[in-house]
Order: structure tokens, then sequence, then C-alpha cells
């Protein structure tokens, strides 16, 4: 693993560059983005310089994919026929099944592994990029198309920028991220317009701190989220009929019944996911 | 205003007492608690020493309630009979209905003035007390029962410990909290009881900070906030019918339409709580 081509050297493209740097990777870091990107993040040390898609599919040993969804699933139709066969494409995008499917249809004979690192930032952009970003959070990768040196190597580096590899199925990561991603998203996102359709102009100004908290993720840009929703719809209204469902015996309990073992539950929850 | 007394010498008793000596208030502190929170108080530094609601009742200036809400009622019907006619009386619960009423109906000529420091931490007790809690966050009064020198004492104490004083109906108060605090409470704890009962062990596994922050009000013990939302009912089931019409258009919005706008004005409602 000589030379990393990141194709879109954003937030979660830069901060791969940089954590690879950090953890003492010696080769080649290239990149393909736009211009005015291609420039911020060779002045902030990411990248060496910018490349084109073809020669990355050329000579690339890891070619790294961290663009919205849609965008890579047009990247993977446009290197189906051109990347070498010990190449090791992989991806940072939010959902793994659309994307798998379209990996398999258009890689003729390079590998692919799919990816998701479960870290992020409000801010986007490779000015706010961190070497840090990925460590000790969960690294999510799917099973390789076909085993390969430069997949082994890539895992290897994962390691070393501090990640947390978790093995799992395009499908069951899919599912779980409806429920651990998609769904508190909608739920701040659904709160905040909530609270802005209310009518009452006092909801801005008699709050504390637990709300900012929980309007933190309803400042996403919507572009992002409209292919990231789209791309696992099935499971994501999966994940809101859960919730609906558990919320109307809330509602209940609230109304005639006892809500303290809702509250034990969520408690018991809460503590566990801080545990580790 | 040279002595006052706290009745619940926990986090937000604790809080308002190291608040008002940092301020510089010369007067004598003193605490009405378990004889174990008096004695933390005291190590603690915010109290001088525990009395007894009769000796507050006839020497206190001011007698700060920052009991939860049960108790605050029990004791407003205990000083009812006893309080001295220049006192003010004062709470910090979390509803404002309820206490109001309760005071109109007990105290015979004490002054009560209703109030709620939109302020907290996830850790409770004197032993978490913060004199800057206060600071730069919304300090709710409700409309004195009368005038008085206290009252006015008080809150010119309020503005030098750094509160944000906000004069509001208890009726108005009630309708907007339930919306910016008692809502956001239930979906928080909805939401971590819906995975704990999704029967997916990677939901505790697979997840980013956006869950960390969607899970913090979770961890909120239930005792508390049965009796806030027993006090608050008809307007926390107004919000949570708000929420849940909210919450079935975005479904539909995923379902076949568009959920850009839904975000567009959640984004703009969170970025406008974040503006003060």
């Amino acid at each position: 693993m000589d030379r990393v081509a990141i194709a879109g050297v954003g937030l979660i493209g830069g901060s791969f560059a940089l954590a690879l740097r950090k953890a003492g990777f010696a080769g080649e870091i290239i990149g393909i983005s736009s211009a005015s990107t291609i420039q911020a993040a060779v002045a902030r040390g990411a990248i060496s310089r910018g490349t084109t898609l073809e020669e990355a599919a050329e000579s690339a040993d890891v070619i790294y994919l961290a663009q919205p969804i849609d965008q890579i699933l047009r990247t993977l139709e446009l290197l189906g026929p051109m990347a070498h066969s010990e190449c090791l494409i992989t991806d940072a995008g939010s959902t793994k099944s659309v994307i798998d499917e379209k990996a398999r249809e258009c890689l003729r004979s390079a590998t692919f592994v799919g990816g998701h690192p479960m870290a992020g930032k409000e801010q986007r952009g490779v000015e706010n990029a961190d070497a840090d970003l990925f460590r000790n959070r969960a690294y999510v990768l799917t099973p390789p198309s076909r085993p390969g040196a430069n997949a082994e190597q890539f895992r290897g580096w994962l390691k070393r920028i501090g990640a947390q590899i978790v093995d799992m199925t395009p499908q069951l990561h899919d599912k779980t991220v409806a429920l651990t991603s998609h769904l508190p998203q909608l739920l701040s996102t659904t709160l905040a317009a909530t609270l802005a359709h209310s009518g009452e102009d006092s909801v801005a100004r008699i709050f504390g701190p637990g709300l900012i908290d929980m309007t933190r993720l309803a400042l996403s840009v919507p572009d992002l989220w409209t292919s990231i929703l789209e791309s696992n719809r099935p499971f994501v209204l999966d994940g809101l009929r859960l919730f609906q469902k558990e919320l109307c015996q809330a509602v209940s309990a609230l109304e005639s019944g006892d809500i303290t073992p809702l509250f034990v539950n969520a408690a018991n929850f809460s503590r566990k996911i801080r545990e580790k």
C-alpha cells in the first residue's frame, strides 16, 4: 500500500488522510475533488496533489471514496472498467447495501470493501479535518468481494489510526444505523420543526441545555441526508414505526399508567452505550 | 435581605447558595435538608448551618424551595400559617401552575414569587453544585402575589448571579416548557427504550456521537420526572400530540415526498436558539 487516492477530500476524506500521516504512512496520498477543494486539502497537508480518476484507477493501491452516497455510486460506475486488479476500493458512505450492490455489479477485477466510520462533526470540509476523528470510534467494514493484500493492509492502517473495526454484513449495518443514526436524526429534526411550528414565541427563549443537545443533529443540512435516507428507506421506516409504537405506549402510561418502567429501561440502555 | 433559608440543598439549592456568595452576598445562608445533606452542604461552603422550617418561617427574609415538586407543595402547606408577613417565598420547581395555585391557597401573608432556573446537570446533589450554574441562563419568574421589598431585592440578586430574568405567567411557562423541556425528555427516553427493545445487539455497538447527544436526557432518574410530568400532564400531552402529527408528516415525506422543507425549518429553528 504505497499510493492512496481519496475521492472527495472533505471532512471524512481529509481526516482519513491526516490520520494516515499521523500514524506514519510514508506513501503518497493524492486527491480527486474540485480545484478549490484540492487547493485547500494541499494547504491543510492532507494530500500532496490532485489527480484524475483515470490515474487513480491505473496506479493507486487504495481508492477511498469519501463522497455523498449518490456520488459514490457514480464513481463506482466510472471505476468499473478502469480499476486495476490489485486495487482496493473502499468507501465511507453512511449506508452500505446500495453501495455494495453497485460495487458487485460494476467492478470487474478490483477488490471492494465497504466501510462506515461512526464519526462526524457538524462542520464539513477539509478545513475541519482532524487526524483523531476515527480514534476510539467504531468503523464498520463489510466482507471483501475477494481476498487481497491491499485489503489486509488497509485493515492494518485502520487499526493504527485508532479505529475499532467491526465486521458486519451490509444489511445488518443498515438495519442498525437506521435505529442508531437515522432515527435520532429524524427525531431531532422533527422536534425542532414541531417547536418552530408551535406558534409560541416563548419556545425560542425558555429552554435549558437539554434542548440544545436534542437539536444539535437538526442543524444538519438536508442535501446529505436526503440521499442517506433514500438509500435506506425500508429500514428507516421500520425504525420510525418501532418508535411510534413506543411513543404511543409512553402517552398511555402518561395518561393513566406508570411511566417509571420506561424511564428505567431507557436509563439502563443509555448507561450501557456509555460504558464501552 | 439578610438571611436566606434554602429548603432542599441539592444541585439547584446548593448552586444558588454558592452563586449568592460569589456575587458578594454577606448575609446568612442556612439550609433545611436531611442531616447528611446539611453536613455535605456545610462542607461544600454552600450554607453555614442547618435549620428548621419553623426558624426559617420566623426569621428568614427569603425562603428558597429547591425541592422536588411534591415536596414543594408540602412545604408550602407547612409554611402557610407560619411564615411572617415580610417573608418572600420562592421556588425552583420545573412547573409553575400547580405550585402557584398551592401558594395562593396556603400562604396567608408572605409574598410568593414562583421561579424556574433553566439550568441543570445530569449529576445531582450539593457535591455537584456550581456557582455559575445560572449564569447566562433564562430564569423565569411568575408575577408576585403582592409587591414587597424582599421580592425586589431577590430580583436584584438573580441579576447579580448572572441569570437572565424572564417574567411570565405560570400557564405560559408550563405550556412553553412542555415543548422545550418535557417533550425533549420524553423523546430521549422513548428513543433509548426503542433501541433497548429492538432486539438488535448491534445497536449498542454501532453508533456515533449523535446517539450520545440524543440519549443524554434519557439518563435522568424517573422519580423527579414522574412528579414533573404529572404536574403538567395536559400541556405535555398537547406537546406529544403536536410532535406525533409532525412525525406522521415526516414519515409521509420520507415515503413519497420531499423531506427537504422539514430539514430546512428544523435547521433554521436550531440555529435561532443558538444565537442568543
